[in-house]
């Protein structure tokens, strides 16, 4: 409905425009990808979730007889399942004529036959931000930024959770769970739902030891700055791993300490454990404290976008954002009033409709400025249009008769006081825009 | 690509900001109906060219076993193929929700499964504006106003033809061909194609008799005005069609007599035979005279948009931008040069990698002002570096390493000219300005 597109081109807008800023440029892939491409890169849900083509013709004829399987695997095209994977496509494709370090933006449908429910559609927007082609902590520092500038610019406060995977391995090697990686996490990422006590269970079931050491500083969390680091390194002093993620940490400390977030809280958040198979240093999430939608957003830097297409060595970083939550949280503070307003907030009424020539007039001379305006377009009568007016927002009605014409006025009738006047027609826009401030 | 969108993005832009002008409202509908709400609605070739979705689970398994014919017929999902169909489905499930009139424009892509072709795409964005729920020509004068300040926005003179689906009547009643009015009208949409003679010899065949008045009517159009509709008043005496007609193109000619069109050739046009059972009062079609790509643009008015979903009575008057043969028109007419520049014209060398929160200042300066501006990722030799400058259409190279950052100065580096020249860090802002002049 209108209503929801204006909150949705009001979001959409203002995250383009930041992304812009930061040189990002705007890429588009087609809805449709071979079934080869996308198939078995989701894992078994992703495949059971994903939209499929039935085949036309000839080829439709061949599906005939096969089983249910054999016409999952042999459809040609899916509708996009996210985009990463597309993007990894498009990146192959034309690896020639792209400018690395490449960064780019994508903001696009994608298709899960999921069931649907609240906050979460069988379509929805994907809208992610990646550079690609180059390692370097600048671009860690500067996607925290964007997640900064797009919560500002939308009016709502954000709580940034870092981490980073060599940590976490770190963490891992340190009590005993080198061997229990995937467990590990996995327990790790429940510790805000189940709490401590039940972790705890859990990794002593798998032979993890834990320490009221380990137990703080992952309930707490910490502040990313000198003091909080140095601590991590006497803390994880025999592991390489954590050595090179806390000199990468001090690096972007040091960036935002001289650039820091004016709209986001940032939290080392040592217990965040984003899609661990891929990302392989920082990680991002983020999350609107205010509201109860779960997380906004996230992302991370990963060694190898490309390589299950045949490219190598294509390291990256990248954050998306979650477009519905956070259209949803933003109903949820109420902030969405002023934006979900009407944009036309005058209407020329129809008195006649051998007037319609000097209506189209007047609306000429608003529209020249670039300000909506509307024309009723039959001669109903005026409550009609009236009620017309009031369920669509106008605030300011136009009316001019036969008299009024021959006289060069015309009443500005404002509908919230009932307030009307004569104006000249040439001071219409004045007048207009006076009585809209 | 990027420079395609940018190219795009101003397109789709331009169309926006002008259909908000005229108080339309954007709403979307999702990419997958119902296939009962599609199939049947474009004819064969529509249900041949629709993509279906294949079913997934128990439902793919009934599947197995089924003709062709059934498969199809029994898909439970398919791609919208065109904006028409789910608007007129919008309509009648939204009845409730939606004030009548209801101005409503769409953009979004289709799906059709044909021949891919230079301009022709299996996947394509349609635009659409339509005015649903009443009647009244003041709609029509709008809508070849929006063509008119469109074209204009986007520096294309424009050539619009309009004719009535009733005057086509009278003709057709006139010279005998009110039982043969599809082959009628079929054999008059070639006369630009196959000249007079073969239009001639195919209307004898169906026993029509034509005389120099038709043709030359036919062969010149006419100009929208007085004289032309008065001659066509005497010329079509009989028919109460044809006084219809021209009494509605009488008020759209005082309108835009009054209101004229900048940028816009209109043409009186009775060879126009656009979907002739679906329109049934003024047709539109928008040219590019001075680019090859066909038609750009097309619309007209109908009586009866949702009866095939039970709605009854829902009249209205709409038009369609030709997206993709826009962006030919404008490639082809060298207007995308300035638009496809680079968005992002300076770039922050990176001369340390231990100077990157120094760089993130200099760049916080011109972006808290809207400027995009890049951080070069990594610190890599100066020659890579300005070579990624020219390859991304950079203009301006800001250079501060270790010395200029003590002295508290940057070097701005002109690569079109050349230039260099010392600023002080508090005058970045405008220096970087001035010379992006």
């Amino acid at each position: 409905m209108p209503k929801d597109m204006q909150l949705r081109e009001h979001i959409v807008g203002t995250i383009e425009s930041i992304f812009k800023k930061y040189a990002f440029q705007r890429i588009e892939t087609p809805s449709l990808e071979l079934n080869k491409t996308l198939s078995g890169k989701y894992g078994e849900e992703g495949d059971r979730l994903m939209f499929k083509i039935l085949p036309r013709g000839r080829k439709l004829e061949k599906f005939s007889g096969m089983s249910a399987a054999e016409m999952s695997s042999n459809a040609e095209e899916a509708l996009r399942y996210d985009l990463t994977v597309p993007f990894a496509r498009f990146i192959v494709d034309n690896r020639n004529d792209l400018t690395f370090p490449f960064k780019r933006y994508q903001i696009q449908n994608v298709w899960r036959a999921d069931r649907p429910q609240h906050g979460r559609y069988r379509e929805f927007t994907q809208c992610d931000a990646d550079v690609v082609g180059i390692s370097g902590i600048i671009q860690e520092a500067e996607l925290l930024h964007i997640y900064n500038d797009v919560f500002a610019a939308l009016g709502v406060k954000v709580s940034l959770h870092l981490n980073h995977r060599k940590l976490l391995q770190a963490i891992a090697d340190q009590y005993g769970a080198a061997d229990n990686w995937i467990a590990f996490t996995i327990a790790l990422d429940k510790l805000d739902k189940i709490g401590w006590e039940k972790v705890q269970l859990e990794w002593e079931a798998l032979g993890i030891k834990t320490d009221e050491k380990l137990r703080n500083t992952l309930e707490k969390g910490l502040e990313l700055n000198t003091e909080s680091l140095n601590s991590l390194t006497d803390w994880l002093s025999n592991s390489s791993d954590a050595k090179e993620a806390i000199d990468e940490l001090k690096q972007l400390a040091e960036i935002l300490k001289i650039n820091p977030l004016s709209n986001a809280e940032l939290k080392l958040d040592l217990t965040l454990a984003r899609g661990l198979d891929y990302y392989t240093g920082c990680i991002f999430e983020a999350k609107i404290p205010e509201a109860n939608v779960g997380s906004v957003g996230g992302g991370g830097r990963y060694d190898d976008l490309t390589s299950v297409f045949g490219l190598k060595d294509t390291p990256g970083v990248g954050i998306s954002f979650g477009l519905d939550r956070i259209q949803l949280a933003m109903e949820q503070l109420n902030l969405t009033e002023e934006i979900g307003q009407s944009p036309v907030k005058v209407m020329i009424a129809n008195m006649g409709e051998e007037l319609s020539a000097h209506y189209f007039q007047l609306a000429g001379t608003l529209r020249k400025e670039g300000m909506a305006c509307e024309i009723y377009p039959s001669a109903a009568r005026l409550k009609k249009q009236i009620n017309f007016s009031g369920k669509t927002g106008i605030q300011l009605l136009l009316i001019s008769g036969e008299t009024e014409k021959e006289k060069g006025i015309v009443n500005l009738k404002n509908l919230e006081t009932g307030d009307q006047k004569e104006v000249p027609e040439a001071d219409l826009l004045i007048a207009v825009q006076e009585a809209l401030k």
